[in-house]
């Protein structure tokens, strides 16, 4: 029953969102620069991060759409992150569908990456100055983050000595800040306590950390009917992430000589390297290892929520949320 | 006497604001992120923008410094629109040394430049709310009009009915709008009054334009040795200049196609086909054009200069400042 009123809840989200979206984010002049910014919007994807910016606000506040503006930035700053990393990983398709570099060409992609950098902060204009700020300043520094996530993301690829405190930093950065600050945002918009919007920044970090965690799972082990990605895309890519690095210090000698000499081939047909990198991922305990740490970030963001100040019924919905986003495609 | 005080000023906020700088901007982790940062702002150039800003605050304030900020956030985003463009542009050289993509690589270029933009925002943050919100949402307004210009020039590239008005449009975006704003924000942090806002704002972006049509019309007349770009270089590129759509329209028949006929060929010594350009831009009226557009530009600002509440002394350093910038190189 819980259940079923929150996803009631969420699509109600992301309907309203839609609804703005539509009006907030039109085609202006030159066409060129702003139709790849509705296109990319308009693409489809979970809204996960500005539906928690609704969610908290509606909890903390009496009214969420007071927190629309907010939401959408976070929506824009994630959707130009996207347009930019697919330029740098000269990734094909987002969504199932052409991304924007893809479509129209580098530089449009870069410039109307731009755009919607910019266009993030002016939905900020919304609001009152110093709330404005708030905004504005939590943004930034989020922001700046993910671009150092990025960074790291990318020195990653050409450093072979990355430790595991270096691959949760790089994750950090680059995903879970983001789902911090949408959440945080929200809070701050309903005018919740300076503790309140410091805890509910936490418990979507650490909510976020899991998650990424729980993405570099599935992409070995999900189910390929319901993964959204292609199953084994980060083996192929030889994507050092969490299982990989575990995986290499826990594993025999032998089977750590296997697994970097396939993080180093690129086979045409890939499906023989990542059945063998999948056997060292459950034989050296990596894969549990993961579902372990998914557990620990997974626990802390519970505990933090068991501090803040929302009733029983609101933290119950906090928690069912983070099961629905942990629980989903497993 | 008058021009001697005015270059010790540009001198003194020259020095402040690259120690500004300095302390402002460091090569934080990752470095990958931050050096090409660091690397783009001390390549030298002339700092127009924050010093325009400088010089706005003092004349209508009482401390010019106060404005350091809003002056350096000025300069970053007018650098993260140069390493963005150079990629757009495949430019390999800015200020006589490798640019940013030239030297690290595409990805870098894009991703310092996406981390600029966010540090020029942040630099805001040091101002109280009310200002904050001013001073980003002019930036913000403006940093999008910077955008559009771009993807105007861009588009003209492969559009062979471009207008005047069209050019001055896509002049006006890219280049003179950050002028007018540059200004407008050191009258802001002086807390000058709205019409002084506005006025100064006006001023700016009218010798903006002027700026950027004497710039088209050194790049074909002038002097070698003191223009600090190759002189042709636009005619080289077949870009569609003011001097080119002039031209076009006014010279004859048979000249407009010998002008559209070159400027569909790269020829590997470009010297006969710059002359022949040339001798078209003058012969068809075209420079005489141009120079007295740049005259109608410069009138405009001045006509506005005059309804500063500024003394006369002020306003008389303002038009010595136009007068340097459009005496620059000639």
């Amino acid at each position: 029953m819980q259940q079923i009123f929150f996803m009631e809840l969420l699509t109600k989200y992301s309907q309203a969102l839609a609804l703005h979206l539509d009006s907030a984010v039109t085609v202006k002049k030159p066409a060129q620069l702003y139709e790849p910014v509705k296109y990319i919007l308009t693409l489809g994807g979970k809204r996960l991060r500005p539906v928690l910016t609704l969610l908290t606000a509606d909890f903390f506040g009496d009214n969420y759409e007071k927190a629309m503006n907010a939401a959408l930035a976070v929506e824009l700053f994630h959707n130009f992150s996207l347009i930019h990393d697919d330029i740098m990983d000269n990734a094909p398709i987002r969504r199932g569908k052409e991304t924007v570099h893809e479509k129209w060409d580098i530089n449009t992609g870069i410039l109307s990456g731009d755009a919607m950098l910019i266009l993030a902060y002016q939905l900020f204009e919304a609001y009152e100055p110093a709330q404005f700020q708030e905004l504005a300043k939590l943004f930034s520094k989020t922001a700046l983050e993910v671009c150092e996530g990025q960074q790291y993301d990318v020195d990653f690829e050409t450093r072979d000595d990355v430790t595991i405190p270096e691959y949760i930093k790089m994750i950090d950065y680059k995903t879970a800040v983001l789902i911090g600050a949408a959440m945080q945002m929200g809070a701050i918009v309903a005018n919740a306590s300076e503790s309140c919007c410091q805890g509910v920044y936490d418990f979507g970090r650490n909510l976020g950390v899991a998650f990424q965690l729980q993405d570099d799972y599935l992409d070995a082990f999900g189910d390929p009917k319901t993964f959204g990605k292609q199953v084994g895309g980060d083996i192929i890519a030889n994507k050092k992430t969490f299982l990989y690095l575990t995986a290499l210090s826990t594993s025999s000698t032998r089977d750590a000589e296997t697994l970097e000499h396939l993080f180093n081939i690129n086979p045409k047909d890939p499906s023989d390297k990542i059945e063998t990198v999948k056997e060292i991922f459950q034989s050296s305990g990596a894969a549990k290892a993961t579902i372990l740490e998914i557990e620990v970030y997974t626990q802390k963001a519970n505990r933090i929520l068991e501090t803040l100040k929302l009733s029983e019924e609101k933290k119950e919905k906090l928690r069912a949320f983070g099961n629905w986003l942990m629980e989903r495609t497993v």
